[in-house]
């Protein structure tokens, strides 16, 4: 695709960056951009660029936060001896909705992923030894994903906080409320046998 | 979705502006910029604005254009008296692409849409007029998609020309080249038939 200016070739180049963005699309947007008012713009390049200049993350949890310790970690009414540990703030925001949570959190900002060059160190995991070293955490609950990645890092951290001498619990994994057992592929019907539970149990919830 | 940040708030709703994305993804275009280093996102940030900032549109066929009058219509071995009208820079780009066109072109910007609030004066339609009035262009070839509004913006176009005198033409509908019958749409399928030429004729070429 030969283009007949540089500019456009750039703007269209650094779209085409972000996941999930190709070229075509990429020019899509670029055409988009170009046909808003010059303000609208500006006011669309600022916001990105603010947002990695200036962003804070909690000293606490490491969450995203505009403050130096963000509102759940400064929240005296939130339980400090149970940390929730997730991969980003999208998992913070779920768990938040669900308003069955009332404990802290740790974001790591991501899972230990060899092939995208992710170790344990390119993640928030020492701020949560330290945590933990501090004193005070007697439960540590991992909410990551149920993905390769994810139980790799569940291990990595749960072999860590285990020496530690920390209680590791996992979320449950099963088949979804709502849920056709049809529906639910064979890894997740099998986890959710091999996870049963007293009914007894089920129903006092 | 309550964010723990109005940076983060911030960019994800303007990165929700851009067509095809929702929230959801323009969280995760979030999360990815802000693991990317400064410079990369300064770069980002400041190709958008570049393009919106400094752009400029060839004066003879307000394409997307870096210098005054654009490649194309500076070349002289372009047949000046031909013009194709497209709907924007993505459309040169096809047609240059076929090796097929020796002419110029002209670029609407869009097409008429009323939903949109996008008219005729919306367009570059009176650059065209003005390049008519000039004298030396004797056909116009209507190259817009065809879809009601593409369609909606031929038919004015070729009203306005047909009074000043133009030969205008239209590029064939038919069926796709290497295409199964059975795989085209009917209204494709009828316009094609209708639309057939002599035998003879289509071996010519």
């Amino acid at each position: 695709m030969a283009l007949s200016s540089a500019l456009l070739e750039q703007a269209v180049d650094q779209l085409a960056t972000l996941p999930g963005i190709g070229r075509r699309t990429a020019m899509r947007l670029a055409l988009d951009l170009l046909r808003r008012d010059l303000p609208e713009v500006v006011r669309f390049s600022e916001a990105v660029r603010n947002l990695r200049e200036q962003v804070q993350y909690c000293s606490e949890c490491c969450n995203i936060s505009d403050r130096p310790v963000c509102d759940i970690c400064a929240n005296p009414s939130r339980e400090p001896s149970q940390v929730c540990v997730v991969e980003d703030i999208r998992d913070v925001i779920a768990i938040e909705n669900t308003h069955q949570y009332k404990g802290r959190y740790h974001v790591l900002g991501g899972v230990i992923s060899p092939i995208d060059g992710v170790g344990p160190d390119n993640l928030h995991t020492k701020e949560l030894f330290r945590r933990i070293a501090q004193g005070g955490i007697k439960e540590v609950i991992l909410a990551l994903g149920a993905t390769l990645e994810g139980d790799t890092t569940s291990f990595f951290l749960y072999r860590k906080l285990n020496e530690a001498g920390v209680a590791v619990s996992v979320i449950a994994r099963g088949i979804s409320i709502g849920g056709d057992l049809d529906q639910v592929d064979e890894m997740t019907l099998g986890r959710s046998i091999a996870d049963r539970k007293p009914y007894q149990q089920s129903i006092k919830q």
